[in-house]
């Protein structure tokens, strides 16, 4: 079959034919319908030799949907021909985060060696994609696959950083988004399908914060020095009792430490490298700090029954799989408007 | 100054004269500018003689907003002019309930002699209310008194309710609201605002199931004995997660207990004097059943939060004070739309 | 092998013997190293034929450990010679519920045909055991087989049933256990490891509640027509934040209805058959009353760590295989105290 | 009366006589009984004149317990000879925080300049103490007043950063404190009272270790460069669910941040100056980091209730007012075991 693979350190990723995957006792085969492209593979393609942690060449792709083509022997409760998504952040499924369905957070991961499709284990930019067990599945009923795909990474990573502050998003409150692009788009619209907060949301262009507006921000601010007096203003001086940093960067974090109000929650998702340095006196009263990873696989099913509901969509661009090395270039070029989405069988 | 009254057991309540009210220290002097009329006041009315908990004459009106007109000595926080929104189910303020704003839970009010006004203090049905303590007051930020005055019950009480349930109440998930009028058309706005949740509206008339509809009912059923079967069937036999039952009465519990989804939450609001009967094997498992009385302080604020965003509003009918009686006729005759609500000064 | 079976609607059980099972791809073979006892194998032999689920014969035993004797296929993360325990209520794993570890209330289990070892799967009363899949297992980590095995029911049952009361069990609360036998006798040991609450344990004789005093309980009362205004003298009037009945009678229900506080939980443990009515008015303000059943993967990990700590034991006496007929027949006439186990190679 | 006042800047307190104070309309004149000196108090003795934040000269104390001595006009639900405990964050009682006890957090205290008694309003080092409203008093209910005066800011602390942690604390789990001073020593019974967890205790002599075991802790480690390493080496590698530094400067900010497990929390109480940089990859997954302040009024009604029950209790040193200024100076000088209380009529 045909893979989009990262084969040496520092190339580009390309096309190649590898064998047929054939599923091994308890696995599952998936015909792959659509697979996303996600910033993150390219830091990863940036990242240097030297301590690299996956084995090479390796078959990209860390979100993906498909059909189930076949069945590994023992596996029930799934039937051929089946549309289902891919729960990516695998783990062991027995140790005590996995057993609350955290595999996210999966305590003997490292130890069994278990990796993330496209994150070490062969990834869903190819025909055919080798799924460790049924549990990871969860069925599409009725989402359009390019549609969906990119929810399970993300739609699944800002809606596990906002089901952390729920109970602080209540009528009054406001939830500030730093970064609109492909998490923080989604993440403007589960703030406004889940919760009653105002959202306000803060972009580097006037271009970016119509496009969050359009997809249901109450206000919008320019992300510079001015952004975090303009946000306080907007809450009367009170803050935001929700932040969620999609950039991560130096800058924005210091945004996220000069809105929050007293017990709010900033969560920092963004990999952008920066700090917020917090202590007895540095933010607001039991401003709580956290960066989280993806999300758990309770949360996936809900993430796709709201995308079910009609209540979030991702912006996406479609690819066939030959043009996959183009979807990347493009994504780095900053040329991808939403999410870049591959159709490996279109 | 004018009141309206309830005077004797089964007599219509009657506008009267009487003294007006002075703040004594710490207390703070209303001019009321909206009450609103409750069917629990119906209800109180209709109570025989023996066991009347209340000494009458009683001025009615658990609800009520209005102007702070003269402060008691020693209050603080507040100033002559401002709008504001009373707090009905006081407490001591103090005990461990109260100390959380659950002074509807006050553990000591028996024992103090506390009781709410218009159920034991003279109510809000006047030109001037007497207000307790200052901590009852909620600022009205810039509601109107008329279209504010019912959310501090016929708001606040189906809120209450609904927060007990909010974690539930994920993507995919279904409530039910048994019961569409006061009560029960807020709760729908309320769900819809604070949850993603799928909302089934219930009640006996397509023309209240219309209305229902208006305020964003997602499905209407009739209530009747197959409607537990069709709310299963619009939830693909697993249930609703939560149910709210603004009626109370034998045949909508039996329906509420028939469509809860295992570990579904059962609230019981209305007065209807049914019982669910719980016990191993009764329900589908750990559906939890319980049965509040209106609500927090903190939720007031959150109420009137959500109201000044134009997420809720009561469909209201206005009466001045000397056609109170005549509100509470039409009420009792099932001829209000929504709520009645008294200007007193209007 | 040698298996426990109950063969015949009505009859004893009686060891027989079986074919040894072969692990099948993604099973896992356990050599049982202890069996427990429970009240309820003698309930499922009580049936009647008319509707009883199970086939027959049917080798009994939902409480099991043992070491891993064979891999199946494919099986990943164990290794032979493991110790460890078996979560019993098996579900599909991978619905919504089973997403959260919650396999208890597996949406999917009914249609799938899935069910626990010793309630239609076969048991642990045997030599051998055939578990489905490896995240059924916790590893055992140095507890000892005979006194762990109770853990995965008569343990885990009540610290699910205490874990959603965990809030209102603060300091000055009041924790009320009924029947304190089986699993009432752990339910007291749990809340004294878990919660800073008092415990007041209730049962028919003095015998019983001086086990109970052994076990922990602060305070306790006899369960009897007085028991309830005992109780509420005991909390000064206010009741108990939290009934755990593990009767479930009727009388023991009514009991739960008296003491409980406003804002309590009742929780029906016990398959009585008794029914506690709730409506508005019927019990304290937000009393919340549910029947869970047995608890969550999660939760087996922390009930074995608890245990790990030497915070819970529970009371057991040891049977061989062979006398475990005698053991059924001892527990039937409440001969057994404590638990009764069976030791397969014992 | 007599009181123990900061005058001037810099300078060391002295007792003066002041004139007595009488309670104005809503207000509650305690007789103090018992007084808490704190660090914070030489900390803000330690402050320079520019941006002094508090008028001087400032009656210090705002650890109070004493006898209704007064009761101003208005006042209800208490009477004079009752014995109580003062809740010292007061805050205005009516905005959003402050209706749910969280007077610690009150949005207006600053526009309302409202500050603590000790901490800018008159503090209970004197032999009587004015408190603005009766809300802020909590019935001792036969406690101690020496022994339980320390527990309205050295109990309520720690108890409020360790509410927070509550349900990460299950059985299996690590609670770290560092700093096993005043306020850990409490922190150390709380969570032994509270959970299930391990509780870990590292401070920088083995005198103060020994106390760490001796008040409960499981684990004592000396807090050096090699600390966390032995943490982490104690929790099988996973690190704590919950991290208290009562320390809070640059090392011991370093040590929290080193053994914290995946999802936990480090609460940082201690007023050390230090900080801790969270960003994505900085700390393990989802690590919380939040530094709150005091505690709240339900949070006082409990830690109040635990002392009773003789779960936790304060090493106290007690002295006479005449003797207070040397008691600071004790303090100071570290030679204070435990906590200083002051005996304003003893």
């Amino acid at each position: 079959m045909k893979a989009l693979q990262y084969r040496s350190i520092g190339s580009a990723p390309e096309v190649v034919v590898v064998p047929d995957p054939e599923p091994g006792p308890g696995q599952v085969l998936l015909k792959v319908t659509a697979a996303g492209v996600c910033h993150s593979d390219i830091a990863v393609m940036s990242w240097p030799a030297e301590g690299f942690p996956y084995e090479l060449p390796l078959t990209l792709g860390h979100e993906g949907v498909g059909t189930v083509a076949a069945l590994g022997a023992g596996v029930t409760g799934v039937r051929e021909g089946d549309a289902v998504a891919v729960y990516g952040p695998w783990g062991c499924g027995s140790c005590a985060k996995c057993a609350e369905g955290k595999e996210n957070y999966c305590l003997r991961a490292d130890e069994l060696g278990i990796r993330p499709p496209g994150l070490g284990a062969p990834g869903s930019m190819a025909e055919y994609l080798l799924v460790d067990d049924p549990r990871h599945l969860v069925p599409l009923d009725g989402l359009d696959p390019a549609a969906a795909v990119s929810l399970t990474d993300a739609g699944l990573t800002p809606y596990h950083a906002i089901k952390r502050s729920l109970p602080k998003l209540v009528p009054g409150s406001t939830a500030v988004v730093i970064g609109t692009g492909g998490l923080g788009h989604v993440a403007i619209q589960l703030l406004r399908a889940m919760t009653p907060a105002r959202v306000v949301a803060l972009d580097v262009t006037e271009e970016k914060l119509r496009l969050a507006r359009e997809v249901g921000a109450h206000e919008t601010v320019l992300s510079d020095a001015q952004a975090a007096a303009k946000v306080r203003e907007l809450t009367g001086g009170v803050g935001a009792e929700a932040v969620f940093d999609f950039v991560g960067a130096q800058p924005t974090l210091a945004t996220a430490g000069a809105v929050a109000a007293v017990e709010g929650d900033i969560t920092i998702v963004g990999i952008g490298g920066g700090t917020l340095p917090v202590g007895f006196g540095q933010l607001p009263f039991e401003v709580s700090v956290s960066a989280p990873y993806w999300g758990t696989r309770g949360e996936l099913v809900e993430v796709l029954a709201l995308a079910r509901s009609g209540a979030v969509s991702v912006h996406t661009e479609t690819f066939t799989l030959d043009e996959a090395p183009l979807a990347y270039e493009r994504l780095h070029a900053g040329e991808i408007n939403g999410r870049a989405v591959i159709l490996p069988h279109g």
